[in-house]
This record gives C-alpha cells, sequence and structure tokens, in this order.
C-alpha cells in the first residue's frame, strides 16, 4: 500500500495507447524498410541505392525516435524529473543524428547524379522542420538543462516548446507524406493509378504516419495523463518560487 | 467600469493572433485563385476547369472556414455559449457544403476524362478527413446542440470533440500539401526543378497553409486565450452538476 502510494502506477489507459504508438512506430519503419527493398532495390551508401537511405533515416528519426522523445515525461513519469529530462534530450540528439545522415544521403546522391537540389515543396517543408527542431533541441537545452535559467524564465518558455514540440512532430510526419508522394509521383507515375502494390504499400504507408501522430497527439494532450510533480519537486518548486519573488515580479505570470 | 466587468475584452495578443490567421486565411484563398487563373486556365463547371474547382473550394471550406469554426469560441468569448455553439455549428456546416461542391466537381471531372478515381495518397487522406469531419459535426449536433444529451454525457464527450476537431484540420492541412504537390507533378514535372514561378508560388502557398494551421493551434491551445465561462453558465452548470449528482456518478470523472 506504501509502496503505491510513493510509485503511483501508469494509468491503464496511457500503457495501451503508448504500446499501440510503439506498435505503429515499429510498422512504420518496417513498411519504409520492405518498400525500399522489395520495390526500390535495397539500401547502400556508395551506389543509386543511396537516396533509399533518406526515406528510412527521416521515418526513423524525425517520426519515430522524435515521437518516443515526446512520450518520455508521460512513459517514465516515476523518476526524477532531471532522469527524464536527459532521456528527453538524449532521444531528441539520437532522431536528429540519424535524420542528419538521411539529409547528407539525399543531398549526396543529387550531387552525384546532377539533380537540382531545393525546388519541391517537399525539400521547403523537410529543411524547415530539421533546422527548426535543431533549434529546437538548442533551446530546450540552454533553458532546461544549461545550470542557471531562472526558474521563471523556464515557466513561461515552458508551454512554448511544448506547443512547437508537437508542431515539429506533425511538420515532420506531414513532409513524409509529401515525400512518399514525391517517391510514388516519380518512379511509378503510370501505373500508380492501378492499383499496383507498391502505390498500396506506400499509401498505407502514410495512413500509418497519421495514425501513429494521432496516437501520440492523443496520449501527449490528455491532462489526465500529464506527468504529476513528485512530492519532492513541488516542495522544492515552493521553496523556489517563494525565493525568487522579490527579484523576477514576472514569476507568477 | 462596471461594463468593462460584465464585458470583459479580448486579450490582447489573441486579437493580434486571429488578425494574422485571417490575413493568412484570406491570403492562401488569394494565392489559390490566382495559381488556377493565371497558370491553370481560370476555373468552370462545364469544360476541363471544372477540376481547378476543387483546389479552390477544398481551400475555402476544409481549411479557411473549418479553422475559422474552431476559432469561434475565442473570438465571440462574451456571447452566449449558445449563440456560440450556433455559429460554430454554422460554419462547420458551410465549410461543409463548400467542401462538398469540391469533391463532387473532381470525381465529376474525373468520370467526364475516364481517370481512375481513389488510388492516390492524396484521395485516401482526402476522403478519410471529409468523411471524418462529417461525422465529427454530426456527433457534435448530437450531443451539444440536440436537446436531451445529459451534462455528464457532454462532459466526457467534450474533450473527444476538440482532440478530434484539431486532428481533422491538420489532416486537411497535410491533405491540401499532398494536392499541391500532385497538382504540380502531374503539370510541371519537368520544370519544377528549374524553380519556374508556378512552382515557387504553390510552394509558398503550402509553407502559408502550415502557418495558418499553426496559429490556429497556438490560438486554440493558449490556455489563457479560453473562453471563460459566463457567470450565469458557471451558476446553471453549478444546479445541473447538483440535480444530476445522484443519477450519473460518472459526472464528476
Amino acid at each position: 500500500m506504501e509502496d503505491s502510494l510513493t510509485r503511483p502506477s501508469s494509468p491503464a489507459g496511457l500503457s495501451c495507447y503508448v504500446a499501440v504508438s510503439q506498435l505503429l512506430g515499429l510498422t512504420v519503419i518496417a513498411m519504409t524498410g520492405a518498400w525500399m527493398g522489395q520495390y526500390r532495390g535495397g539500401i547502400a551508401w556508395e551506389s543509386a541505392l543511396q537516396f533509399n537511405v533518406h526515406p528510412l533515416c527521416m521515418i526513423i528519426g524525425m517520426v519515430f525516435l522524435q515521437g518516443d522523445a515526446l512520450l518520455v515525461y508521460r512513459v517514465f513519469r516515476n523518476e526524477t524529473k532531471r532522469s527524464a529530462k536527459i532521456l528527453h534530450g538524449l532521444l531528441h540528439a539520437f532522431a536528429l543524428v540519424i535524420a542528419l545522415v538521411g539529409v547528407i544521403a539525399v543531398f549526396d546522391y543529387h550531387r552525384k547524379k546532377g539533380f537540382a537540389d531545393m525546388y519541391s515543396l517537399h525539400s521547403w517543408c523537410g529543411i524547415t522542420a530539421f533546422s527548426l527542431y535543431f533549434i529546437q533541441w538548442l533551446m530546450g537545452f540552454s533553458f532546461f538543462l544549461f545550470p542557471g535559467t531562472s526558474f521563471s524564465l523556464r515557466s513561461r518558455y515552458k508551454p512554448q516548446h511544448v506547443f512547437f514540440g508537437v508542431f515539429l512532430l506533425v511538420l515532420s510526419i506531414a513532409t513524409c507524406l509529401l515525400g512518399i508522394k514525391e517517391l510514388l509521383l516519380f518512379n511509378i507515375q503510370t501505373t500508380y493509378s492501378s492499383f499496383v502494390p507498391e502505390g498500396i504499400l506506400a499509401n498505407i504507408l502514410g495512413l500509418l504516419l497519421i495514425v501513429f501522430g494521432l496516437v501520440i497527439g492523443y496520449i501527449l494532450t490528455w491532462d489526465e495523463w500529464k506527468r504529476p510533480p513528485l512530492a519532492e519537486e513541488l516542495a522544492l518548486s515552493m521553496d523556489f518560487k517563494t525565493l525568487t519573488k522579490g527579484e523576477s515580479p514576472s514569476c507568477s505570470q
């Protein structure tokens, strides 16, 4: 009884939705791999197959890992806030590195083939999402992990950080949908309307990406599943507020 | 002084963001019209130009009007809840009718030209968004405008209605991005990479659609801008809760 008071278990619904999100995330990665392997010749760095590294890395980094990083505070709700923060930051950093490999792959492929860069809506959205994601990571690190940022500044920035975090996942998924469409129309434009298996596979992949975003969004916006502050954090935050009350009048905003 | 107490003015930041959203919404409609008029031969029902009715109607209905309908409770914060509800429902109904014209236009155009239907990711997302939007409207009407639905049932459904409302706007915008991409690759695939004006116009349209969604999302999720219940609504809700307490234990959930 005492243990259940100090370490409350996760709400049942939350665990179920998290499990569904992970199943969806792994499914979209597997489907992207299957698409590249079955219909686009496989994956390699030093050949014309270098392009195929791009979709796989973007789905793993900008969708699956980015989505999972957003869930850290819900899933590890009984760990200390600092541990959750570090894991959140590390997962995003890992996502950024994998996405960077994907970005390099497509630019390198274009350079070798003599294709133009950065003319399509997909590329405009993609470079915007990637750049903003990197900036968001830097801002998050500076505000929440770098020591010295005041409590009041953190409190004011936090809602912005959360909102733009969700927005960046949505933008990343929309960019993936544009990428799927682009790849299909570049490769199977003449047969796409005959419901060929590659087209159907890619369409289902697109829908599952949307459902992945939907489930993550649902988990994040459900008030009852928010991480409750641990007892010691609540006490510390009250102390900090009292201490800084005199010097930062904006604290209460 | 008394008047300002009974009719509190809108927060300054809210008015500014709403103005930006309207400017963005009107700009994307004007840009879509300009795209169809300048580069796609104009708009007409009884000719090959019938297709061009589709993008314009979908942007007006599924993006601009849908977005505006979501803002009703923030903008008309001092009107009675019932008035706001009716306007919210009417704007969504108006959006649905305009979108339906857009959907009929594209199916009719395909039929006349002998083109295949419903094979692309754009069409799959579009028909999903339109169907769910219609179901969401029916559910909203049944729960919130149709008399007889209990207070506790309304309270339980409301967060779902709000979440899926935002999701449907996001899905609609993502579908528009796919439509823009499809139209470009069907028409200017060979010149798109040369940064032709049509491609740049359509890309900017895509980015502005995203910014429109971003601003609407920001307004809707900003806690301080939520519509505060009017004094008489608060009293009525308390009375209703007390009255139904005995018969609906789930009311407090």
